[in-house]
């Protein structure tokens, strides 16, 4: 059995990332609201270190790291966002990384992680298996692991996005129905569900998937662990996972409300949306949220919504594909 | 002789405006503090209402409607930003706006102003004289003209950006070198100027201007207000004021360090490179304090410099085309 992380874990994580991670803020926009029908509360997570939330889980692990730990190194697979935030993490605490990414990561996200100083390993997608790699790595120079969802110090880590949230919405006079959370292993929403069940119990905590990545939603429906079918393909490069964590899984089965999916064509207008409404720069992966909410997969009518708009590295050319587009 | 603002006009500003506006955050990349040489706090003004700086000195104005005005409505003119600002803030306060526009303002910043509820009045921008446009326009109908600059209203309002600078730095430790503001009338300008004089009393205070439109640096320059010459063109299209106002360049001549110039081809880098490196989307006009930092216009080796990124209402083509551009 995995071990499971409780809401303590993710107040004791906010406590240890205070001096470390910045409060990003909570957007609002009346021309979005206007479209929902509805009151959106959107976290603008693209403003943290690094540009995504994935800084806040591998500052919390690596906060924990032994002496002995720190002299080893640790090594992270990603599909990009964990690998640079592990790479920043590790310059910040001392300590060198190696990151494992798929050869077809956006570049920037590649370049991003060289930049922070760790050593780059490029798998095939498709036919290496990312875990086994870093395992070898692990097991071959001696580092320290650090999964990108399934692991209650990340998942903890990353739950301290929806404490802020839910103290942003409490400043504001604001009671939150529903909470969209992007999903890929679903260690955001995990810790996301943990630090809801603390701060604002009457929330309904629902994952957004792209389509044919919905494993997530599909695991929930039928409750136990399912696995995408292969062969899918989405723009959302940071929500490729192939199945829920076995941890993730038991912390959201009985915590979510359920699990909603979009469509690439979904995403580019939540990106250009955002880019419209709110000003900031949304990644694919980071805009199924507003996506979701936009194309009406959960009905916001009446009610107030928090989105957790979760990165924003994307490469300049798919920007300015959402951008292309005609507006909706 | 035009009525001139103190600091203490800021600051009373700040106090109106408390419940109506966003503290926009100040952000910070190593990215860019490694590209300059030194640090850059960032004021991330595009997160205001409306999209720019300009929402406050509007509502400063408009908080001071008599009732009689308020039954009236005000009447403004602008290149887009003061319209949008102006529009939103009369229906906040219930009040009517007429916006005087040129024809060739983008169209997102005309739909906006529509959006919000008051009357768009289009212009040619090289043949027609927007302040006569907006006179005739009040007198006949009995409107309150809110200029978009020189007024101390305004000024004071725009100033308040200058003061949660400096207090956000000051959180964070920071003693500001400079501070780069981007410069059409000079009403920002001036009240940044007036706040930092009395809150951060050392710091340098440097507009900056396109090309073709520097006439506040030559002002500062001669002493004098001169305008700009016949014929200039910049995709800077807030910034095209024809020469300093009489007000603003009261209070700035005495106040600033001097005025900085950037090319059109600087500004679209440093658009791309606040895509890249902070995830916002700012505007052409918005940019030019940015791009002097990373132009070298100003030389910020060992340095703290705040940049004000003062909006981010950019049409989608525009901003297309600067992140088609290589990086610098």
């Amino acid at each position: 059995m995995p071990v499971i992380p409780g809401p303590d874990d993710v107040l004791a994580a906010a406590e240890r990332l205070a001096p470390h991670v910045v409060t990003t803020p909570l957007l609002e926009s009346p021309l979005l609201d206007a479209r929902v029908g509805g009151r959106l509360l959107l976290k603008a997570e693209m403003l943290q270190r690094t540009g995504a939330f994935k800084w806040r889980g591998a500052m919390n692990r690596l906060l924990q790291l032994s002496d002995d730990e720190r002299r080893r190194g640790v090594v992270a697979f990603s599909s990009g966002n964990h690998g640079q935030a592990v790479a920043a993490a590790a310059r910040r605490v001392g300590t060198s990384a190696v990151v494992v990414m798929p050869a077809d990561a956006p570049r920037m996200k590649v370049d991003r992680t060289r930049a922070h100083g760790a050593e780059v390993v490029l798998y095939d997608r498709l036919r290496d298996d990312r875990e086994a790699i870093g395992r070898r790595l692990a097991a071959e120079r001696g580092l320290v692991l650090v999964p990108p969802y399934d692991d209650p110090m990340i998942a903890a880590g990353q739950g301290t996005l929806a404490l802020e949230v839910a103290r942003q919405a409490s400043g504001l006079g604001a009671r939150l129905d529903a909470f969209l959370v992007p999903c890929s292993g679903g260690g955001l929403a995990a810790g996301c569900a943990l630090a809801l069940e603390r701060e604002s119990p009457g929330t309904e905590v629902y994952t957004v998937e792209p389509a044919g990545f919905d494993d997530m939603a599909r695991s929930l429906a039928e409750g136990r662990r399912v696995e995408n079918r292969a062969g899918g393909r989405s723009i959302c490069d940071a929500l490729l996972a192939a199945a829920p964590g076995e941890m993730t899984f038991e912390v959201n089965r009985p915590r979510l409300a359920g699990g909603l999916v979009v469509s690439d064509e979904q995403v580019l207008d939540a990106m250009a949306a955002a880019f419209d409404a709110l000003k900031v720069v949304v990644e694919p992966g980071g805009a199924v949220a507003l996506a979701a909410a936009l194309s009406g997969a959960l009905d916001c009518r009446g009610k107030t919504v928090a989105v957790v708009l979760s990165g924003g590295n994307v490469d300049p050319e798919t920007f300015a594909r959402a951008l292309s587009r005609s507006p909706a």
